[in-house]
């Protein structure tokens, strides 16, 4: 049995986001159907974790075990050759058999981007967020970094969690935000947002970005992130931004 | 009455390209709508030119006549909001009555995108020709400059224009090349032909592109490009490449 891992970068805009669902199509379900042509059985496949529908990936990481002997390099071939260009399979190697896209995460790295002139380009809707309100561009720095270190993050999840609808048990909600940062390059009309963390709950980086925003255009100070992350209350932070700024950069194991 | 210039970007994509057709979605069909929604009545607008289904524009230029006093900033607003996020109105302002954006015309740029590594990352797909097959640029660069100057391009044009099925007369096909390069930056697996032209025949500059890719896999040597043009005859020149790859970069007036 050999365990193989797979890197892959894909524009989310016409997927259901990366997990199978029943009658919609989504990354994890159309790499699915490829790989099970092409190695003629059924494959378990792993993601690192889900991604919203719309959002994208630069370097999502997979893995299955296979009996088969390919060569991961045939593999990956045949792989782009079955795919949507929409889909890109960029490395497929080989693992340790305990390897895991899931379980073995130390750490993920996601962009959002914001376009902040009147125009949004055509060639970028897809890809940013276009919201043009004035912002305090200093204010919303300063707050993107108070996000750093291990913090409950109830107050950027969201409010009706999948898991949280069938499972109602507490979950802890604590995760471990080891850099986060608003910049842009020069004068650019490009925001970029980038967080890295142990790990995120479902939308939270969406709504760390509406909240940031929220500072931005003064309803928030930068003082109010600590205090939104003490009430632990979804209310209490700013709106969901959507899903198409979203970019799941890196996977680090 | 007024004449009223708009500037447009557009990703093709989604169109049947630039020139009204019957049951078909196409940039100038949804721009004629839109302006047809704002302005109350039936619109005949000009654009510099056709641009083939799946082709780019950064630049396109439109005109049209109104007797409507609608600011020119209030109209491009409108219309952006009405049209696609795929086609953006970058300016709209007033042109001297006697202004025509495809009589007027002085020259146009256009550009012609050759992602040449074996992976096409998906954001690109839309927007690059794909081609892998190794080439040998500087025979590329120098056959790109000998499209420079005035020739008869038939051996470039559609094998069958469209107004050569409706009008057999023989139309001249002499056009006037400014300029004509292929260039990478750096180690980018992106090449760039940038061709800048007095007029341009259907499909000529992907089948002036079509002709360089020959030449830099060793089909053909630069001078044969000289040949190909004196020989007046298209089954000579290479293959039509994809639209996709094109952009029309630039209008002069």
């Amino acid at each position: 049995m050999r365990n193989l891992r797979l890197v892959l970068s894909y524009d989310g805009t016409d997927f259901h986001g990366w997990q199978v669902q029943p009658n919609a199509v989504t990354v994890q379900g159309c790499l699915r159907k490829a790989l099970e042509g092409i190695l003629g059985g059924e494959v378990q496949l792993h993601g690192s974790g889900r991604t919203d529908a719309g959002a994208h990936a630069l370097a999502q990481v997979a893995n299955f075990k296979t009996a088969s002997e390919i060569p991961a390099d045939n593999l990956l071939q045949a792989l782009n050759g079955r795919l949507p260009p929409s889909i890109r399979v960029r490395r497929a190697d080989e693992a340790p058999l305990d390897f895991h896209a899931r379980y073995r995460v130390l750490s993920k790295v996601y962009q959002y981007r914001v376009w902040t002139r009147e125009i949004c380009p055509p060639f970028l809707w897809r890809y940013v967020h276009h919201y043009t309100f004035p912002l305090d561009l200093e204010a919303v720095s300063r707050a993107a970094t108070l996000f750093e270190g291990e913090h409950d993050f109830a107050s950027f999840a969201a409010s009706q969690g999948r898991k949280e609808r069938s499972r109602p048990e507490k979950r802890s909600r604590t995760r471990r935000i080891l850099r986060s940062e608003f910049r842009r390059r020069g004068a650019s009309p490009m925001l970029i947002f980038e967080v890295q963390g142990t790990g995120f709950l479902h939308h939270m980086v969406r709504n760390m970005v509406g909240t940031l925003l929220e500072v931005g255009r003064g309803k928030l100070q930068p003082d109010d992130i600590p205090r939104i992350l003490q009430a632990r209350e979804r209310p209490r932070a700013g709106p969901t931004v959507p899903a198409k700024g979203l970019v799941l950069v890196r996977v680090d194991y």
